[in-house]
């Protein structure tokens, strides 16, 4: 195949309709109608083989999860998405990775509402760079910078599961069913909560998604709101016991729940004259909502983390650095 | 150092003040308040070291073209840039390499007014991806598709220096000053035609950067617009001679005209009852603007180009691909 007849492989997997933009992919640029008066939330992230996945991940898998993340930070704000761009390097152009890649990807996409506008293809090492975009009423934003002392710290889902699956794959642990298959759906499907971000506008006072490690995470919300955190381990949604004679070690089950990036699920502090919506919350997005701490006055950033004597519990592994 | 510090490091470099947007760089989204009305134009360009460029380049101007390239695509729209966000994978930190990366960045955001309101940083092969924002008034946009048969086809500037430039580098021809400086220039820091594209609103019926070479990017506009573009060989600007016993061969300056990349000059259609307006405007903006040729009726997408005598020349390389 001539390279022009690889250029045009690839456009016709990603050029598909954007009945949401103005102008979609083919021009310099793509051009969208804001809705009037609202704020535009803008989030990018690059996944590069090796660092963020297996470079024989699952190519559908891989289409999700890339939009997935991005998604992600548009729900940490409490913003609907609209529409992302895409940019990537391929090593070579395999027309079937290709296929089932863009498949995941529009999956996602079409999960979530976005329409794609626009993007960029070359030839490089394996490295994907989405840019997404949502909007949010001004001032309604669920920014990092907005905890005070004594709101509640809330986290949803079961944070630890994609690390444990990690793990798995791994063969630090064997993990029984059903969890072996929750654990590789968390890791490698991860479903963003936008319908939670949404419903806590004007609830919650701080959010983030957890997408290095909950206390990395919460620390994040801490430095940026001039706080304190703390967490009650017991509180924490427990993660699976192994089969018998085959029992996660404790230490790597706090590993993962403390600190295992790619959960994707959302942490945020909500005023106690918030907290009776909460529950209701959970049950009408069938998601568990753990209220696991209480933000307080202290050194900025910091998290501690009690066990259920109400001893604090020393704790190194603050998270994944890509820089590791 | 720590990698906490080697992330703290680059997160200093790139966080400055976002004046112009509600929220910059350190929560999971920028946000950004639209101007009312306006419409966002939106474009994203990955940049791979050994693909665009040579790994050793000098830091400086690798940072200011990684944006510029990205504003050259907003300057083809017509549209204000306003924002951008930066991703990228380093292999290492050198605090020395990403300093001098972050001045010739901010250099060009500086020079075109554009805010760096986000961003990601990880480990990988060299990598750049930059995304950027412009508004412009809806309906005014400079798209490809507009072009209609017997607009009249312009190139500002003097396409052919950059890849000349590139020659140079290369060996393959010995420019003679002050056009080496000149090539050099145009390769390593080019200037996007913001203030061009801006003036051609209303004026211009189509309009594209050429990022790819001449004969690729009309071919663009020709295409998009199911029309032909005519080139007359002799109104393209000339490239330098070479010193005296090293003229430049014809068939290299032939090449660097008509396919080479990465001049960032617009190449803009104009209907006739418009043409009186370009001169005022090259003389305005002190940027020549050259007449070579018309668009007409016949194959979408063909370009043809003709000598002085009026006859086609057969000319193979359009325009250079990445995957080549």
């Amino acid at each position: 195949m001539s390279h022009a007849g690889e250029f045009a492989l690839i456009e016709r997997y990603f050029a598909r309709p954007t009945p949401s933009a103005v102008l979609g992919p083919g021009d310099d640029c793509a051009l969208l109608q804001p809705s009037p008066g609202m704020q535009l939330a803008v989030t990018t992230d690059m996944l590069v083989a090796g660092t963020h996945f297996f470079p024989d991940t699952d190519p559908f898998n891989l289409g999700w999860k890339a939009l997935a993340v991005n998604v992600s930070d548009l729900a940490a704000m409490g913003a609907k998405p609209r529409w992302a761009t895409l940019a990537g390097a391929l090593p070579t152009v395999d027309e079937e990775w290709v296929a089932k890649f863009a498949e995941g990807f529009f999956a996602c996409a079409a999960a979530y509402g976005v329409d794609i506008v626009g993007g960029d293809t070359t030839r490089g090492p394996l490295n994907l760079c989405i840019t997404a975009f949502s909007e949010v009423a001004p001032g309604q934003a669920l920014r990092r910078d907005g905890a005070k002392v004594g709101d509640l710290i809330y986290v949803s889902g079961r944070p630890g599961l994609a690390s444990l699956g990690l793990a798995h794959l791994q063969g630090k642990v064997e993990l029984p069913e059903p969890w072996r298959r929750l654990c590789q759906i968390a890791l490698e499907k991860p479903r963003p909560r936008v319908a939670l971000g949404l419903r806590l506008i004007g609830i919650a006072s701080a959010a983030i998604d957890v997408s290095d490690g909950l206390l990395a995470d919460l620390g994040h919300i801490a430095k940026r709101s001039a706080l304190s955190a703390a967490v009650q381990l017991v509180q924490l949604p427990h993660l699976p016991k192994g089969q018998q004679h085959n029992d996660i070690p404790r230490a790597l089950a706090l590993d993962c729940q403390l600190a295992g990036g790619d959960d994707y699920e959302l942490c945020f502090t909500v005023p106690p004259a918030h907290n009776q919506q909460i529950a209701a919350i959970a049950t009408e997005l069938e998601l568990p909502l753990w209220c696991i701490g209480q933000m307080t006055a202290g050194i900025a950033g910091e998290v501690a983390v009690f066990d259920p004597d109400g001893q604090p519990i020393v704790f190194d592994h603050h998270g994944y650095d890509h820089f590791a």
